[in-house]
């Protein structure tokens, strides 16, 4: 093996052994009393079940379009390659076996947490972080191993017969990027509409109409609820940002070894690699920086944890210069695209941090707006999240703008995995919120005594801030993804057209490529009103499961009565499940629905924007999305956040502090926002980059039938 | 003269004159009791106060521009004339003296339709309809003949020395839509913050903290939120469609005049002025539909105004297709696209009436949402709103591409024309609105008798309806009116780069246009939420005075008291117009200081696309903003409409009916409503329209710095 195969596989193999000797010190630690072991127990029941069930309707998904790929390789013309079917299937595979593997862990823990916190905060701390640590190293290095893994069985490994142009290779990991893809959205549309139906659910008939505390053991739903956070911000998350990490490795690759760009004659076949190296490199420096979460004597969560970032960015940003400045022969200009990427996402994760924080001034005016009622909320929520857009536009085409300067499309790529080198780091302070929030659930359920509740709280208020920086991280990480998948398909385009007819394909004086944009851009909110809408059907499925239960077992008057938990999750289940398939199907086919029949009304176009009408529409359909699903999503997300915290400000006793009408008008908000930053906006972030990869996967097809 | 001076100067005329006929015949009409007199005199009052406030901003905005522009028409290598000025300076005239005849005749026909309503429903109709078609006819009079005034002047009255080049025509023509745009952007968004901040704050002390009725004569905001109706609905409304309409007139005038436009050499001179026939055409048919306003035994005034719309829309179909036949020697090509446009504007109306009507199943959705509280109401409402876009982008994609199949940039230029060509039958129905909404508060105020009340109320509601219409139309003509901006620009860009320069500028491969696009679709979320915000300030003040009038007035304890209406009347004028600065000043300057600062850039670039990034980026600022503008404003403004009316449909009985708690919940998502669908949605589509016309404007200036 040369040098960067053992720098990439050592990562990998690192990151799992780190994973696994994470998962035997967790392990260790005691769960508590036999109460919490059973509400932990009945969570991992739950979220175990849910994805079970997902993943039936997974094998049909990927067996299906498996046979689809394969058939579409034997199409003549077509660049595809069996390859791509089978390197879909072990993407896919890939990223069910991490959500797996971190939602197992994270339901372990969660009891663990809460008993580590009666010792002290920094043990509650260090169980919970290493949970979520162990998601995030699992996540990584079962991405670097298996994108290395496909293309080196492709491309060395496989005699003769079976190897494959650099086109066919670069189509091979387009269908690892959307076996990832394809597991993220049912992941992220599933986990949304589960985690938004449950907490809708148990809230409007728990807190609303009955009257009793958040997780009160009493209310039916409260487990389905604590699923939820796992479902939702553990596998979801860790499925949306899996994918995320793979395109970004996969984006520079494919635009290295295709033809026609320019990166292989100027950087020579370690270009192809760098990605890889990066990713590499940023395994080593994310494990380094979680040693630095420790609490000091004042145990503040938050910096332990920002610390830990501040650590592992210096620590990729130092290696990254280092090794491209090696294994570029001095070339630096990839060097400056990755850091470029780099600190586009910290600026993110800050500006969603201020927006959503309860100690600035957004947060606050919401607040103040509760004490004209609901309304005022409502629009003060949206006038934030709509002003919190700006700085994550600049971020990304600032980061875009100096990456191209520097190294062209191959940088805009390059600098898509800078911003997620840290994944893993970044992922461990996510996931850690939901076992947190898990912790304190279960602390509140049995009972455990005031000091306790209340480390465990602190905890999980950290998560909250910690999980909105992570929501603005991924989207941020999306869309850089997508604008490199996007290059990526520019570039493939050198396979079919002439350099001259691609400008005209790609201009935006092509009516088709506008035709493109318009319903590109329409796209998002089409999909927003979709998983919006589910949530509300699946939330009313689940008040009237609640509201019978407390009828018909006299749950709160009856001391001895016991609610049915099951039924409520299996609820919550179904209907995320059902829920997810119109607006699945509407991110997969549209684009090649777009493209084919754009296709065959420029066929008899006899203007030159005939040619190539296809290509140009999906060109649209991609920028329009991104551009305003990128915006959407942003705005949902810190919208939600703002609303969520500035509900949160008033709890903590300010503006006459809870159950005054500021408070319920701020309750009403927060309900609003719920689907907005935990369904709506999150899944947006699947939506853009699976119809880059769908486009970029069937590309060879459309071109063939067109 | 030739002939089709002749038909465009004529159907100017006739305008004039029977609008000036139909004043004649409103001015006839008694305007009822001292008290309806006074009330109407106030409203008339207050709406001249705020016309005349705001002129005085218009104007130092106007003679700085003017300023600025003739400057620019000295720098050498610009192709700008002084002409520019001139005619910039005229338009905003012509816009200013449009907006003033409507106003002061819906003013004066508000009591006149309170008074007729005594008589019978027709005869409230006829007066009410008469006024909204003298702004109607008026707005479209002297566009048609300012646009031909300039050009004729221009082209051949002035002797040697002071005519132009057609580039230099070209931007004369743009400077008259700056012109008309300017006067636009102030009357909507001043106009917008200066309605909502009235009703607002007149509702949420009247309505919600004292509970008394609508509309309610000691509310002393009452006035302020009748001046309102017609500063936002009457004044922004026209010059909005004032500005699509000259420009839908003057983008394919300019296209065809300028070097590089197919248009001159397969049309043929007539085909400059083919848009200023069919908006001379237009205008005949639309007072010809008007004579179609009637209504029946069954007094449906709804059915008699869409009657009028059908007919005015089948007889320009028909005198454009002969017109087209004629002048273009039988090249029917740009008549198709002139259709598709036609077509798509009705299409859009419709669209928009289904999701704000009452009877259909968005608005019943939400109100049977109003059921489970406030929260699920304004999710429900966020649904509707956004699968409302759906329509209206396939309707307009449709056009572009129909459009553009026939005749190229020209023809996607004309269908603009072609949606807009029966804009005075439209304005009169929009117009009509306000008029029969100030008649209903009229007869309320003045306590006529129940039946009398009865028919107001029911022309305030068919008032409500095309005004919802009008809405999604003025949208749609907006976008399509921005997309034809955009192919002038496009077109423009001839001048100055060879052809396959500019299709690498304008490439969704560089990343100038790619950033240009990226901040054009984040700038209608800020605009909205700089909108949105203003509305809540001014809102809060008036909600202040109107506390403080009700308390030390004792206004609704002692009969004697008075309030004091005018207070309230200058607090709208003072605050709106102060808040309207901000994003007046964000969406001129943008452009241009976007355009210049990637120039900058792009001067120190290396790579090929270095070349023009100035005018890349402004590419992409322009379909970027239109994309997401386009779509935000049909989202927000049906969204706002549907929550509009699903709390009438439970003011009129439905579950629970008034003082529910449905119905409580449903005043809430009519609040968050209002701004959506009065200030920010209809600011929108200023924000697009300005943006294409200031890049076109300043084109030159922008590449002669760079």
């Amino acid at each position: 093996m040369d040098i960067i195969s053992i720098i990439v596989v050592l990562s990998g193999l690192v990151a799992l052994l780190y994973a696994g000797y994470l998962v035997y010190k967790i392990r260790k630690q005691s769960s508590g009393t036999p109460k919490m072991q059973e509400i932990s127990g009945a969570i991992r029941e739950g979220a175990m079940a849910f994805l079970r069930s997902e993943n039936k309707i997974l094998v049909v998904f990927v067996i299906g379009v498996s046979v689809l790929l394969l058939a579409s390789s034997f199409v003549s013309g077509s660049n595809m390659h069996w390859g791509t079917a089978l390197s879909f299937i072990v993407g896919a595979i890939l990223s069910i076996l991490s959500g797996n593997i971190g939602m197992r862990i994270a339901t372990l823990a969660n009891a663990k947490t809460a008993e580590g916190s009666k010792e002290s905060i920094n043990k509650g701390l260090s169980v919970a972080f290493s949970s979520g640590a162990v998601m995030g190293i699992t996540v990584v290095g079962l991405g670097v191993i298996g994108v290395w893994g496909m293309y080196t069985l492709f491309t060395s490994i496989l005699p003769a017969p079976y190897t494959c142009t650099s086109e066919q290779t670069a189509n091979i990991l387009f269908g690892f990027a959307f076996g990832a893809s394809s597991v993220a959205l049912f992941a992220r549309v599933g986990g949304g509409i589960y985690t938004k139906s449950a907490d809708v659910g148990a809230d409007l008939v728990g807190k609303v109409e009955e009257n009793i505390p958040e997780d009160d053991p009493r209310n039916p739903a409260v487990i389905a609820d604590l699923v939820g956070d796992n479902v939702g911000d553990v596998a979801g998350m860790g499925a949306d940002l899996y994918e995320s990490y793979v395109e970004a490795i996969i984006a520079p690759m494919a635009l290295a070894a295709i033809a026609g760009g320019a990166a292989l004659s100027t950087y020579g076949p370690n270009g192809i690699l760098l990605s890889l190296i990066i990713a590499a490199l940023g395994i080593f420096a994310s494990i380094i920086g979680m040693f630095f979460v420790r609490t000091g004597k004042k145990s503040n969560v938050y910096s332990a944890m920002r610390n830990g970032l501040f650590a592992s960015t210096i620590l990729v940003a130092v290696l990254g210069g280092i090794a491209t400045w090696y294994f570029l022969d001095g070339k630096l200009e990839p060097y400056y695209a990755m850091l470029a990427g780099l600190i586009a996402g910290i600026i993110i994760g800050l500006n969603t941090e201020y927006f959503a924080s309860e100690k600035q001034k957004p947060v606050k005016q919401i607040a103040e707006a509760s004490k004209t009622g609901p309304a005022t909320v409502i629009i003060q929520g949206l006038v934030t999240g709509m002003m919190s857009t700006i700085i994550p536009v600049l971020s990304v085409v600032g980061a875009m703008v100096i990456a191209y300067y520097f190294a062209g499309f191959y940088g805009v790529a390059i600098s898509a995995v800078g911003m997620l080198s840290i994944l893993a780091y970044s992922l461990a302070t996510d996931c850690y919120g939901p076992v947190a929030d898990n912790a304190a659930g279960i602390a509140e359920m049995s009972g455990l005594g005031q000091d306790v509740r209340e480390r465990a709280e602190t905890l999980d208020a950290v998560g909250n801030t910690t999980a909105a920086m992570g929501k603005g991280f991924a989207i941020g990480s999306a869309a850089i993804t997508a604008l490199a998948l996007i290059a990526t398909f520019i570039v493939s385009l050198n396979l079919y057209y002439s350099p001259d007819e691609i400008l005209q394909i790609l201009s935006i004086g092509n009516p088709y490529l506008v035709s493109g944009l318009f319903i590109g851009a329409m796209l998002p909110f089409v999909f927003v009103a979709l998983t919006m809408g589910a949530v509300g059907r699946a939330a009313y499925s689940m008040v009237e499961e609640v509201r019978y239960q407390f009828k018909e077992f006299k749950l709160l008057s009856d001391p001895k009565a016991k609610p049915d938990y099951k039924r409520c999750v299996s609820i919550s289940t179904k209907r995320a499940l059902r829920e997810m398939i119109i607006p699945g199907i509407l991110a997969v086919i549209t684009p090649v629905l777009i493209g084919v029949i754009f296709s065959l009304i420029g066929r008899n176009d006899p203007n030159p924007v005939g040619i190539g009408a296809g290509p140009a529409s999906i060109g649209g359909l991609l920028i329009g999305s991104i551009s305003s699903g990128f915006l959407l999503a942003i705005f949902l997300a810190n919208a939600g956040g703002a609303w969520d915290n500035a509900k949160k400000y008033i709890e903590a006793g300010n503006l006459g502090g809870k159950g005054s009408p500021a408070h319920k008008a701020a309750v009403i908000g927060d309900t609003v926002g719920d689907p907005c930053k935990d369904t709506s906006g999150p899944s947006l972030n699947i939506l853009i980059k699976l119809m880059s990869v769908v486009s970029l996967v069937f590309l060879p097809i459309i071109i063939a039938l067109s």
